[in-house]
């Protein structure tokens, strides 16, 4: 028996809708590619989201089509947001930063039918547009008296000329909340990227769950500035949370130095921003050398990598800001866990709570999350087990777009994050290691994080890496892999005595190597799979 | 084209599954009717609500078999909340102050299988059980230990028993989230009671958009004190909110007097509570003649009837308490709206901010509304237009169990709420007045709430209503109803003199009639019908 209510899918123009009629006034604030400050209400925004619906309806844009963006954090790529998925199209947002390769084979897998483009991105686009197979036309996100002058892209538009004329009347359609509406690439270190396709359902359902008090705590009180940009996991659905609750949202613009984002900070009064730790870092760079403070932001989400345990501190004793250390992925549309204490943590001594803010936090209703075992046998909640990472959820991923990569769910219908975790009494998780770098010793697993992590704490190493070799008893066994600080000395006994009483016995490594550099990825992250390939003949000592 | 996220149905199982998982050590705490109190934690609750889902399995139980409950709030209660539901019955709150024969109406028209009783209770339906149809057997909520001597109930069963052998380990089923989850009905002046009938998606969205900062704002750091019964709307739907979010939860039993409430207030620290004014009131006089203080309570959500803007004001000054004034009703599962003030409202001068408080509130999103005059025409949302309220939404009923009184809806798909209503720039919505309270003088309408609160604030006034009687000219025209303060004196001129600067002219009443009491319904509101019925014959002396 099904009950009696009313049957209103959850659509993602409600939420400009609501935006429009309950916080009518409430403004958009954004830092233009063109340089300028630009600020409308949501109001306006309604009404420019319904004319760019009727733009793509004009232009013979269906239901399903896919419609790529390169653009950075503004009002129009706002705009693009609910106009696109609005009608039933799915918004495509690319990463510019990505290398030139990758974006062709996104937007060719993708079968992009249009492309909408800021102006500073305009002449990549240029050189890419041959290899574009579906691409019909470019919109350039302007109006026609900041178009760069002499581009050669055929069947150019201009965004301000395609909407100009249109009413903005548009009525928006109702269709299945499971409706595809965004798509996003992630880039793992190996293969093709991959497309995660959002549906209706499950963006609301994160925009939900993302808003309550111990996500983000988002209210029409808030003033919202996303310095993670909209090509990435949607700005970690900021673009829809804040309009679910009427807070006033602030887009920074291609311009991301601590300079900048400090200065909106300020002037626009912002409350609540979310980024990943590069970006705090300039911005406490700035602060410092410019003997400046925060006078309204209280909160900055810490995602993308962990957030290290001084910003966290820095954050709060110097300019009053509370850090909210997040975790997600692209498959998660992307929040997995907010580290929130408890009421009862708040009390706890100074380092203790500092030790828990460390973890990467406790899950919003909506996620579920597991550890097991290499046999996928479930492992305690007790913070000390650590496993492979499983998810499940109504904004969890269940498979990427076309097929690509098969199934990926185990267990029945779980997500395998590819991170290992523990996970604690109290639901904190805590990120221990990547799934394919954890080095599995005679059936039991060493964190190679931990141990870089100790290792990084000697006053000679610059940086610290630990890849498993292969050992033929204990199948694997760590190496660690140093880069010397400039002129400072240390030799491998000296490195692993002073490991000695910060890991257990069985974690020491095996060896120490010294190298020159150890090699990242394009966002600053290890890149071990080099490492592996480097040491691919290497023998372990104790082999 | 559907987007690739998980399919996982909203349920409300996984409540109580997330509460355990991620707040296991999280308090529930109940004053019972046996007069203890009783304590243990969401860890504690999910094995016992598994225990009543094998109990229920046990005895036959199947989805879609309503199981009646007439129980106050406490654990037990909540346990059944999560037990019915999980196996996909539908759990049917009762309200045992309704009369005898409403009660056997809603339990024959329910079809309940099962009735599970509160010990107090138990006499009550010992009476009432031969004009039960469909009820199998009664549990009563208690151990062998506490029931009550002599009872003659046959086939009764007794909680603790029924559920002490049972494993406790029961494997929530999944289905689909559409599944009706629990039943309420709701009493109207007229007629017999219908039933609406909440599904799990509708239980579990009303969750989310009600554990919003704007709207409840609820975290795992919140201690919540639901006043308002769990067979009241499953008292605002803080039993399915509270696990969602962690928060630690505190039922008071049968008692709600000031000093039983307040006494668990200090005792659990409680930070947030909801119920209606009267309860309220109640409170306050225990704490001003005790000269007592709150040291935790900082929220208290009042909904139910309008809170008096004294109590508003009393809560915040001498208490330090923000009271969250509050709209909803059971065909909105309930909450409706909810008043936060805005950011730039903070800095209004007092009054203004106060005649802002005493406004209905703004909608969570899920909740949209509209105002309408005769013709059905959307009113403008300029804050003084009024007309009739109508809402829609997915946690809003389309129409009643079993089809009674027909389909509900207007336009469209929107519920008329009976209220009329006007709705600011800023989203606050406010009652005017009832839409069958209303008076139609010459195609506008004047408000009988309106009149009546100019009128309440004439000394000599104890109580005053207003109904609309027929005129020939003007359809109808308002009618003051008097009843005066003892000893007091007032004539007709002197109030109709009294009201000339407070409302326009035209809304002035036509003629002053004094009664000696004014009659109320159960509930405390004027009973406008039966004012109607002594007025029948009445003449107005302009007609």
């Amino acid at each position: 028996m099904f009950g009696l209510m009313q049957d209103r899918p959850l659509l993602i123009q409600q939420l400009i809708e609501h935006a429009a009629q309950y916080h009518g006034d409430t403004e958009i604030v954004s830092r233009r590619v063109e340089g300028d400050i630009h600020r409308y209400t949501y109001r306006d925004a309604r009404v420019r989201a319904k004319k760019v619906a009727e733009a793509l309806v004009s232009l013979g844009i269906k239901t399903g089509d896919r419609i790529g963006t390169l653009a950075w954090n503004g009002y129009r790529h706002f705009e693009l947001y609910f106009g696109i998925s609005g009608i039933g199209a799915v918004c495509h947002t690319i990463n510019p930063r990505l290398f030139p390769e990758q974006i062709v084979y996104i937007v060719n897998h993708a079968e992009d039918q249009l492309l909408f483009v800021d102006i500073n991105l305009l002449p990549a686009v240029e050189k890419l547009l041959p290899e574009f197979k579906t691409v019909k036309h470019v919109v350039a996100m302007c109006d026609r008296a900041h178009l760069p002058k002499d581009l050669k892209i055929p069947n150019l538009l201009v965004y301000e000329e395609l909407i100009a004329d249109k009413p903005g009347t548009y009525e928006w359609p109702e269709f299945d909340e499971r409706t595809a509406s965004s798509l996003c690439y992630t880039s793992g270190t190996t293969g093709n990227p991959k497309g995660v396709l959002y549906s209706h359902r499950s963006t609301m359902l994160h925009a939900y769950g993302s808003a309550l008090p111990d996500t983000l705590g988002l209210s029409a009180r808030s003033v919202v500035l996303p310095v993670v940009p909209m090509f990435h996991v949607n700005a970690w659905g900021l673009p829809y949370s804040g309009p679910m609750v009427g807070a006033k949202l602030v887009f920074p613009g291609p311009h991301l130095d601590g300079k900048s984002v400090y200065e909106l900070f300020e002037t626009e009064k912002v409350t609540f921003t979310a980024g990943v730790p590069t970006v705090w870092l300039a911005l406490l760079n700035h602060m410092q050398a410019n003997k400046l403070k925060l006078s309204t932001l209280k909160y900055a989400v810490i995602g993308g990598s962990a957030a290290p345990p001084a910003m966290i501190t820095t954050f709060a004793k110097e300019y009053g800001v509370e850090v909210l250390h997040a975790w997600g992925m692209s498959e998660m549309s992307p929040l997995g866990t907010v580290n929130h204490p408890k009421e009862k943590h708040l009390s706890l001594p100074e380092d203790e709570l500092l030790a828990l803010r460390l973890k990467q936090g406790r899950p919003p209703f909506g996620v579920d999350m597991k550890i097991v075992d290499d046999a996928g046998k479930a492992l305690p909640h007790d913070g000390k087990a650590f496993g492979d990472l499983l998810v499940r959820g109504p904004w969890i991923t269940r498979g990427y777009f076309k097929g690509e990569g098969g199934d990926p769910l185990k267990d029945g219908g779980w997500f395998p994050t590819g991170d290992v975790a523990t996970i604690d009494p109290d639901g904190y998780m805590q990120i221990t290691d990547r799934s394919k770098d954890v080095i599995k010793s005679g059936g039991e697993w060493i964190s190679s994080i931990d141990l870089e992590n100790a290792a990084m704490a000697h006053p000679a190493v610059a940086e610290a890496a630990v890849i498993g070799v292969a050992h033929p008893k204990w199948d694997e066994r760590p190496l660690l892999i140093i880069h010397r600080k400039p002129g400072a000395e240390v030799t491998k006994d000296e490195l692993v005595k002073f490991l000695s009483d910060k890991v257990a016995k069985w974690w020491l490594p095996d060896d120490v190597q010294f190298v020159d550099a150890i090699p990242h990825t394009a966002t600053g992250k290890i890149l071990k799979t080099r490492l592996r390939e480097d040491f691919k003949n290497y023998k372990l000592p104790t082999a």
